[in-house]
């Protein structure tokens, strides 16, 4: 499944020297956390992104890059269930308040920040850092979920199915204080956040602030193809002022048969190119100023194979969202080398025959 | 392949009691049938789709149901070629005459009526029982091929190809009376029918008099999007006046990716996101009133997760036209649940700590 | 992944009969030729195409066959590098004079001309060739790569990545003359050739003078959707004058699940209806004068399966650009066969019951 060639590979490594240096800053933050939920594997997740070759890739495309390695979040060594059903609140509300602080330092340092999970519980605290520094930032949502369940309507008891509703302004009274939450402050209100890909949404969480979103985008893929998914996702995000983007992508957005490795797999996902034709137009807006890749479980996958290949899919969705695009990268010199003596060479070849 | 998670499926049950109830009463019938066609296992359909789930999905989504079970048809003896070509005409008009009488009783007691099959022959069955009550049906034909031959242009002699030229008032003149058949009255006019999802057509069937509409909607998904094929479906059918809808579903009208187990398949099929929006906008037109789904053949299958994704996709297809959405169901509370004493049990917890 | 079932396959044939007889004349040309590039087994794609039933698909359809068979190239016995870099120039050379020569002896027959190869480097040949009979002529390069490097901007060295830049005009004074290449004329100029499918494209290629129109076709298909890239490309081949079309069509434009035994697959790529409707498309200007399809390696295939199934669906590329339809052929009686004695065989059956 990861069948760019070895060749194409080569190719597009040995040219890089020639394109024009991208003024991205980014860096990149590892965070492999799983207690958002209750599959083991998902901490593995940042450790398989870097081995499909995320470094390298962004590298290449000639981004400046910071690397804060793994985090070591705190553990919190007795984390009873909430209201005997919400799972790990401790641990989660320490890890993304660490998470946080990482997050809103890079943002501060005038990078793009790349944090690459670990489960979707870790937008908590990617989103409440950004956030520190750009209080304006707009929210792109890709995932088959919508994760805005709050600790009252959720079923499984999972955080990773509920980081919209502690960030959303709108559901503050809806949402009670989780042991180890209270350094949460909401910090988005519903028009800054667009959804795109859902597809199996828990009937209480339509409940939330956010219908006429998911009514508009939910199936505006089949029903008007992604250019205009994407048309009508600017239009309401900044249509009217420019703002930072923050782009939490989940990797079960994409169909189960692209990106089997993970924990919650809906049928009828995004295909390969919906998903790049979305982190394309958000790079090509400027805008992007931090971006979540979550839920890539290597240890779910059948096969190394199937691992390798959600993994590889990760990297190019943030390779994407940086610059790389399928008609490869700009030059930058002028014209192409001309022949210097056109029949040199080939004088010297004629002889040899 | 059957990718909707435990974890998913658990949730959708459990929420399914605050769902605002379907008004939706739907009779379910097994018509475990295959004489019209020569491979073994079709009759083994209903068992297949009812094992993945069928029952308790449609119970999930509020419907009244009354199962029917799965029908003895009476088998025929001594059942000779008809014209040294034709197979099993008998055994196929005998099981459509009892089909038709059990279809009309469940619609004539006001049920949405579900056939699972069984081969497409069984169409002849449910479109004329269902047409007794409503003679002013109109049908939506789902299908791979146009199930048009006459038995005088059929070259394999299997009656599961030709079921519509029996039901078309057009083409009576046309079709000889096999043995069996004599019960059938054609009772459709070609306006009154719609076919998407074909690709593979045989000549004589192009003869039918239909060729205004396959031609116009035989390339429209590819040249127009799912979407306008809808439109222009619901133009043709109910543009000018409402009508009940009889929606007759071969699985083959997927992608074989999809939908393996099936006894003709064929390459460039529907996807997945097609197959639910065209059931989820016949659904929404609030007109459905029968549904057949056919050829699901679990011994085609070459393993037990090809059997096992073809029928959970049949599953899919029959719930999605009764109000199963990809965004959940609808809620009837009026608003979130809001923590009563914000925090208590969060000071509890505290103490715990 | 063959997935036409036999009986499907069975109907066609015996069908052909009574289809309107296509007018096409159509040579074949095989062109077993694998040293535009490095990986062993691309020579095999002629026979596994062949094997794949060709010659009997296209018979069926009606055209006037003239098989050439396939080409015996003359070796090249010492064939240095060129440059260092470019691999196998002289064989290149050679072998594309000698298949401009039967290209061009083809088309000047009346014939359309249908070169399966072997690498796309063999282009140089028939774009050649048949552009000296049709010096108008089109083309429409189907393929994930754009081919236009020249032997100064390649990484690679193989010619295969190079063919374009050989026959545009535009690119004349960039190219040095390689061994063996004194014979070729550059013969379209760029608003002469439009490219589908591109997704991999090397930034030295970009440079070449069809900015436009890779900007303005590459992604198309995700924005506009397929039947507005086949309008733009005909509006801008075709639009203010007929001409002859020449479709070079590498199998690497499909996606690697569909067309995996290849030598530089790029995920992402055409789905199968996709490809189909291009190439019906193309059928019905009736101005298609020559096809290529190359690039089809049995020996890259991971299981006999998978080198079938990219060979299969190379036979339906060239089927369906000379008149092969998911709808089936034209009948042309003008009726359908009506029962002659209504009941005849219909009271002799009865008796025997």
């Amino acid at each position: 499944m990861s069948l760019r060639s070895h060749l194409s590979r080569l190719l597009r490594t040995q040219v890089h020297s020639v394109r024009k240096k991208s003024v991205h800053s980014v860096a990149v933050i590892g965070a492999p956390f799983s207690q958002g939920q209750k599959r083991k594997g998902v901490e593995c997740g940042p450790a398989a992104v870097r081995e499909a070759g995320l470094i390298k890739r962004l590298s290449d495309l000639g981004c400046h890059l910071k690397d804060f390695g793994d985090l070591n979040f705190t553990p919190v060594p007795k984390d009873d269930l909430y209201n005997n059903l919400i799972v790990n609140p401790r641990s989660v509300g320490l890890a993304n308040q660490e998470l946080a602080e990482v997050v809103s330092r890079a943002v501060s340092g005038g990078y793009s920040c790349v944090t690459v999970g670990g489960d979707h519980s870790l937008a908590i605290g990617t989103i409440s850092g950004h956030a520190r520094h750009c209080p304006d930032l707009g929210v792109i949502w890709v995932d088959a979920h919508a994760d805005i369940n709050t600790p009252l309507t959720t079923s499984s008891g999972n955080l990773h199915g509920q980081p919209v509703s502690f960030l959303l302004r709108e559901l503050q009274d809806k949402v009670p204080q989780l042991p180890g939450f209270s350094w949460i402050k909401p910090c988005i209100s519903s028009p800054s956040i667009v959804y795109i890909g859902l597809r199996d949404v828990d009937p209480p969480e339509q409940q939330a602030p956010l219908p006429h979103l998911i009514e508009k985008l939910l199936f505006n893929i089949d029903r008007l193809g992604i250019q205009k998914v994407m048309e009508q996702t600017f239009d309401l995000l900044i249509g009217k002022r420019q703002r930072p983007i923050h782009l939490s992508f989940d990797i079960d957005a994409f169909d189960p048969t692209l990106a089997p490795a993970t924990g919650t797999p809906v049928v009828g996902g995004l295909t390969y190119r919906e998903g790049m034709y979305i982190t394309e137009e958000i790079h090509s807006t400027g805008l992007l100023s931090a971006l979540d890749l979550v839920e890539v479980n290597p240890r779910l996958a059948v096969s190394e194979e199937e691992a390798k290949a959600t993994a590889s899919l990760a990297v190019d969705v943030i390779a994407s969202s940086f610059g790389q695009t399928r008609e490869g990268g700009h030059v930058v010199y002028d014209q192409l080398p001309t022949p210097s003596s056109p029949d040199e060479s080939e004088s010297e070849e004629r002889v040899r025959i």
